[in-house]
């Protein structure tokens, strides 16, 4: 346990859990952010962890940033609070395990923020998403700006950055917020499955592949540039040597 | 009146109607986007206004570019047509004052531009979205390359741009170009909504938000370097902190 | 015939099907691969070719690329079959006509990067696409990485390539693969319905179109600059002059 956040492993998964506790205001602080970064960081290198799930511990995912550290305050501590926060975002955007969200009750904020930079999201049907930081006079933060744009187009990011709309679990998914929708209270069941999927690719090729997608989507010279310089390197693992071999002696593969 | 353009004011909601008059051939021309661009230019400043309606007197919205004034010409000419044409998109993507389009009608060319630089598009059921540009042997224009891209992603606007397809009000709604849909002869009414709930959101954090979306969401550095840059400055205005003072005292916001 | 291509004229639409052969494991390999590249060049200058299908012979689209050509190898090697897949995804994004897929059955790893890059998808209902890099631990090649998150948006095309799951051609149209669904056995039909449909447009403005949406979608400068630069140039095209004409003399325009 380390301040709001607890880890535990089901076999190669790594379960973080987020807990606001019981007393009505706690939500996703200073402290939250910077265990989160660091457990990151260890699981990235972790060679027996294959993929990494988040999940709420309460009725929440995230009810959003700890109001009683967000007053105004002078600008260098601001931009040291800003810091941290570009810091996670690079950290799970740059992650070489696939990661996955549960997503029961409610997402504000910086709780979106975090979902929208996940590989997998499941949302139950009563799960609810919502950007409020423009209502209250602040900047979208950890990255909202280019991930939710990203990931749903610009008019819609827009519009629910803009207006604070409430989407709910159907709509984020058929907007693409969701990557699918569990009944009810079984998100995380759903979020085990997907990760265990995860698990069972190629380690290399994943983590060849996360970067790929990370740094080659956006751009068609840096598309071409990958292709040549990891797409090789890809090649080169034992895995694909199984896959391939697996594929012309018609049996399944037997990978790392 | 200028040109074919109105203002009038409703509370702080300034509402731009086009007047294509009644002759069948009055369509968007040069003069209506001088005029556009100078009304933007001073609403953007008026601090008395928050937010912008753009909205035809008529049946449609715009039925197209003026013909009249399209023929062949000689290359400074038509550069000097295309750099009105780019100062209006620069103006409208730039504008630090949502923009909302209450659509009925036809939306045909120059009006597919303009709507889809809009934050917020009320599109009455009958209206229908049509880019022609290419059917007549010239380029969309009015930045529609790059925001009908950003809008609807690249294959369905490569798809709506080449084939000059008609797009209905519904299919609009479900692709992303309108955000929401009136009953025939009601967008107007439902685009005052919409302008009344940007018009009481926080000033300050309005301007800084339309400034980081039009600048951040394309890339995963710039949308950091803003978060570091805008965000401590949105964090010290006034609206901010009352936002923070009435989530504490358990109170409704008192915005400015 | 050249590999296992074979390029046919309906008018001035070419038809290049690709064709498998029986034996099982005829798979799209480094022949068919240079010699698209080839085709795609000669109809690019051919003035008579307005529009190119995309088809395969048999049951499949493509069930994916040539595995006895995939195994480990030295990395000048892989470098190279890199370079031929670049200098294809290069090729087909530039192409100044528009390329249609006439999909049924499967279309599988390069397959789908063949479709994410065409200007029109017709997907019969049962169609299925996969993209099955990451499974082989390799990654996806032919500019998928791009060409399929600017189709779909970054989320949905993160999960296609990461999870290797089967998307069907209903699904597909939702999403934005397809741009249009054939009942099975009839996306041949259909795509040459488009492809005489983009064939009946001017042909300049067709090239200048297909430049600008190739270049100009990602940027707001660039979409500015091309707007300037290009606009003019297809504003004093005959085809345009004539467009103007027959719209004022209400008739409709005999185009090139």
């Amino acid at each position: 346990m380390f301040g709001q956040l607890s880890l535990r492993r089901e076999g190669a998964v790594a379960i973080i859990e987020f807990d606001y506790g019981d007393d009505g205001r706690a939500l996703f602080g200073r402290l939250t952010a910077e265990a989160l970064l660091a457990m990151i960081g260890v699981l990235d290198v972790d060679q027996a962890c294959r993929a990494v799930i988040l999940v709420g511990r309460g009725a929440d995912f995230c009810p959003g940033g700890d109001c009683g550290e967000r007053g105004p305050s002078d600008l260098i501590d601001a931009r040291n609070r800003g810091r941290l926060a570009t810091d996670l975002f690079r950290a799970l955007s740059r992650a070489s395990k696939p990661i996955v969200a549960a997503v029961e009750g409610r997402v504000v904020g910086v709780g979106l923020s975090l979902v929208a930079l996940c590989d997998w999201v499941v949302a139950a049907t009563d799960a609810t998403f919502r950007s409020d930081a423009i209502q209250a006079g602040m900047l979208p933060d950890l990255g909202l700006l280019w991930s939710l744009s990203q990931r749903v187009g610009m008019a819609r990011a827009r519009q629910a950055m803009l207006s604070g709309m409430v989407i709910g679990g159907e709509e984020g998914r058929r907007i693409g917020i969701a990557t699918e929708v569990a009944p009810s209270g079984e998100a995380l069941a759903l979020a085990l499955t997907a990760a265990y999927r995860y698990g069972a690719l190629p380690p290399v090729g994943v983590a060849l592949a996360k970067a790929a997608l990370f740094n080659g989507t956006r751009s068609f010279d840096r598309a071409t540039r990958l292709e040549l310089d990891l797409g090789p390197l890809a090649r080169q693992s034992a895995d694909h040597g199984e896959a391939i071999a697996a594929f012309l002696e018609k049996r399944p593969p037997s990978l790392t």
